[in-house]
């Protein structure tokens, strides 16, 4: 593995350099900056001429990308390989949005007739409550669905539903109960009639412990309301990889919609896991959700390294985690339906790349890998974009543009992506003091005021930002855009040479939880011996807490 | 102003040395270590004893304390002197919540009658919503109440309306409108009914873009429904420091709940911006809430340094800064219903204190200013937790739980509680290499195979947490709770010398949106020159792109 390591020193090299580079004076020095630095891939426009990546540096970042043998990755994900060594299994969750028509033979057999027979389940379950044949127990069309999931068995489907809310269907009101606090579901079901109700249980394992309990409670809700075992099919429906978990809950083989181990729960929107949005927004609009993410793939799949989004925008984030001091990336949708946009990319990268060894094993030496953080605009504006102008450390910006469908007229279409716009020049352009003093000498401030004032109102400016534009959220560009992150965070994954597709880091807490919970339930009090003082010392104040209960 | 820097290159120096520390062996090594770090300050227990420091750096972390003389900066805030030099004015957010029989006397004028009298008027209004004496035009009462306001006329009563919504008015359904997208407004309005509606319009300045527009909108839309100019006034109010601004929209005095500008729009919730909230949950939990954030800042005026809860957070947050990595400071509310604390409090930090000058206007020298970003547990688990317990950079978290008010049936209290607590635990002890393969050989896996699977599932511990317990989530420990991280914030910013109440980096964007929206209407084309070729080239497609549309 020599050639990746001379890859990496050498643009390692060039980011040492780099460092504090001012961004504008690049679009002079580089004619044909904007050509070389926007693309347009499944539907979707991509700028990043605004990052501080000269253009041989981007050359660089090529090299360091076919030293790493992205090519050779992708293509071995895309045909089923094992990606997923320490799981054993591929990572095949484009498989969920191919072509039904063209085969794809893992291990000598073809995936593609189970997921068109899952898809096909769905359509026709979906569509059947979607125009009221399916009803409840007591004949009542279905008015609300509740979605029980966490992690990646609500982050997508809560974001899809929230994405294409204008497309929803208007008798259904999609729920979404993923903490394991009662308090969740305590604030939710007084909005809820049991026999219009549809719960949708969605685990892969069928054994996680948030959805598990949350199930138990909605199916003591369901029955407390007079509707008998056999009226409880009408209303509780599963979604897992274990349907033998499902069937042990009591559901039936009808009721249970699967999909296979090899859908990572982060990236199983396109499965049976996107069953709550599929129910919002009916088939058509799922199956072009699909289409939009195969588009994607196909460009994935397709593009030279330098045309490939996926690989470019990898390749940023892996020069931002070298040139600038933040650690941190942030999205900006400047939307509201994606307001939780942030959030699944924060699963998705973060679960994915937020290790520390690689594929052997061994400790990784890249750079440090970032947290993902961001809420929408322009409500970000008025938080804290205040830091991103003027804090000391530089986090880069993904601005992520939607064209509102119709006009306004009190022209707040025209107001966002303005807004979108502006913020993206300013943190590039800045304001220098000598702007600053101008500015306050023109608003009539004597010169020592000015003075005084105008280091408070200087930006830096050379605050790098990416632009992805959507000419309007409809599913397939949506589809688009998520996949453009999936592969995003693969190719992240494989710059590193480590697993995007395990999480063993969920684990160690996880078993702690079960024995805490023990304690706190006083039936293995002996086991707080050999926790710190400070465990135990909040373990004993909780468990007294909760027994001084009214 | 030699005093704090050699307490800061003290302090320095330290963290230096103090990187890469094992956090458990702390506890063996200091006796009271579980007495010194932690405390409990008006209704809630604080542990910091997982932080990666020692007893000796929290004296050096005290004397950084005295030498940028936070007591009497602290003094000088609570008694109205003018803090906030660059726009010369007090911070005088703690009047709003002050005992009303001790008078705060500032520039000869005693503050406390004007802030009663404000508060009555909320009060009276709001019960009248309440309990049905106020109605629409149409005599019908009040059922949903639209919040128009963003940042921190929005954040903040969010927050509280979310964190109380067990004490929530059965009638009455409090929506939230910030974002300037059309498509916020529009998925909104189709659940209401203008009969039944009242519009709370918040703006300190009357002059914020997004709440101006969307005033617009929804005015038209109560004029629609056969409301007349005078029936109006049933069914819009205004919150402002500017109630010029606000007879100019149209408002009556009557209809206008004022404050002062001396209150910091992220430090609102406590003034008329808290109104929603009152609506919401009535006058009594929300002068309780007053009374927790009153109880907080009693005791951050009177409690000694080394007692002093927000003292002894902002000390840890410079800690983290200076010895961790990471950069950010992850907050994760194990409460459903605190969801949305991590926004609130990430504008409260980031916007404070995300600065480069200080009070002087010389470049900060400190450590860096984090990001502050989180999601709910158990959520969070399910999301970024993987990248918290096995990443690379390690970001303190800090634990903020609540005990559920009554036993849950399927022992979800516990779980919620039991998660938090082992959680913390498993990022400081983590899981050896050793540790790992033992686990994997007692799973019946053979020496090769667990070999190879251990790295991936060690656990590097040693990484630092704060727990902050509530014994229940009600007003007064809500209110302690915000208070105590304004304080924290306050106090993070004198340790930097820098402005926590000024937000000058908020301007250029504004400016520059202004002229991109002139552009997009196509009313001032000239104005594209002298733009980056990539801004001009959005602007240009954006503008396409509107004129486009169907």
């Amino acid at each position: 593995m020599d050639m990746p390591d001379s890859a990496r020193t050498r643009v390692a090299a060039l980011a040492l350099a780099a460092r504090g580079r001012a961004i504008a004076p690049l679009f002079e020095a580089e004619p044909d900056r904007l050509d070389r630095f926007t693309l347009d891939a499944a539907g979707l426009h991509i700028d990043f001429a605004r990052q501080a990546i000269a253009s041989g540096e981007l050359d660089a970042l090529l090299g360091l990308a076919r030293a790493a043998r992205i090519e050779a990755c992708r293509d071995a994900m895309l045909r089923g390989d094992r990606v997923n060594p320490t799981e054993d299994r591929p990572a095949l969750h484009t498989a969920l949005r191919r072509d039904p028509a063209e085969p794809l033979v893992v291990d000598g057999v073809d995936l593609m007739p189970g997921v068109a027979r899952e898809l096909a389940r769905m359509e026709r379950f979906c569509e059947a409550v979607r125009d009221g044949r399916w009803r409840g127990a007591t004949h009542r069309p279905i008015a609300d669905v509740v979605a029980i999931g966490i992690g990646g068995s609500s982050l997508g489907p809560l974001l899809a539903c929230e994405a294409l809310r204008a497309r929803a269907h208007r008798r259904l009101r999609i729920h979404f109960l993923s903490n394991v606090d009662p308090g969740a579901w305590a604030a939710l079901h007084p909005q809820l009639d049991q026999a219009s109700t549809l719960v949708v249980i969605a685990s892969k394992s069928w054994r996680t412990l948030e959805t598990a309990r949350n199930a138990e409670a909605a199916r003591d809700w369901l029955l407390a309301r007079s509707i008998d075992l056999a009226g409880l099919a009408r209303h509780l429906v599963g979604i897992t990889a274990n349907p033998a978990g499902a069937h042990a809950f009591g559901l039936s083989d009808e009721a249970i919609f699967g999909f296979e181990d090899w859908v990572g729960g982060r990236f199983s929107l396109w499965s049976a896991i996107g069953l709550p949005a599929m129910l919002s927004v009916g088939a058509q609009n799922f199956r072009e959700l699909l289409a939009g993410a195969r588009a994607m793939d196909r460009h994935f799949a397709e593009a030279p390294l330098a045309r490939n989004a996926p690989v470019l925008l990898a390749l940023v984030s892996w020069w931002n985690r070298l040139v600038l001091d933040g650690g941190t990336e942030a999205v900006i949708p400047y939307c509201d339906a994606l307001r939780r946009l942030p959030a699944w990319l924060q699963q998705l990268q973060m679960e994915s790349n937020g290790k520390s060894v690689d594929l052997d094993g061994r400790p990784l030496s890249g750079p440090s890998i970032p947290v993902v953080w961001g809420e929408p605009g322009t409500d970000a504006q008025h938080s804290f974009f205040q830091a991103l102008h003027q804090g000391r450390s530089v986090h880069p910006v993904e601005f992520v543009l939607t064209v509102p469908e119709a006009p306004d007229p009190q022209g707040r279409d025209l107001a966002l992506l303005a807004n979108a716009l502006a913020q993206a020049e300013a943190l590039m352009h800045g304001r220098s003091l000598q702007e600053s003093l101008d500015e306050l000498q023109a608003q009539g401030l004597d010169a020592a005021q000015a003075q005084r004032l105008a280091p408070h109102r200087v930006h830096p400016g050379s605050r790098p930002s990416t632009t992805v534009l959507l000419d309007r959220l409809d599913p397939a560009r949506l589809g688009a855009l998520l996949a453009l992150y999936e592969h995003r965070t693969a190719v992240m994954g494989w710059l590193h040479r480590l697993n995007s597709f395990d999480q063993w880091g969920v684990e160690l807490g996880k078993q702690m939880a079960v024995q805490a919970e023990a304690l706190l339930r006083g039936t293995d009090g002996a086991a707080a011996a050999g926790r710190d003082p400070s465990s135990t010392a909040l373990l004993q104040r909780v468990r007294a807490l909760l027994a001084g209960r009214g």
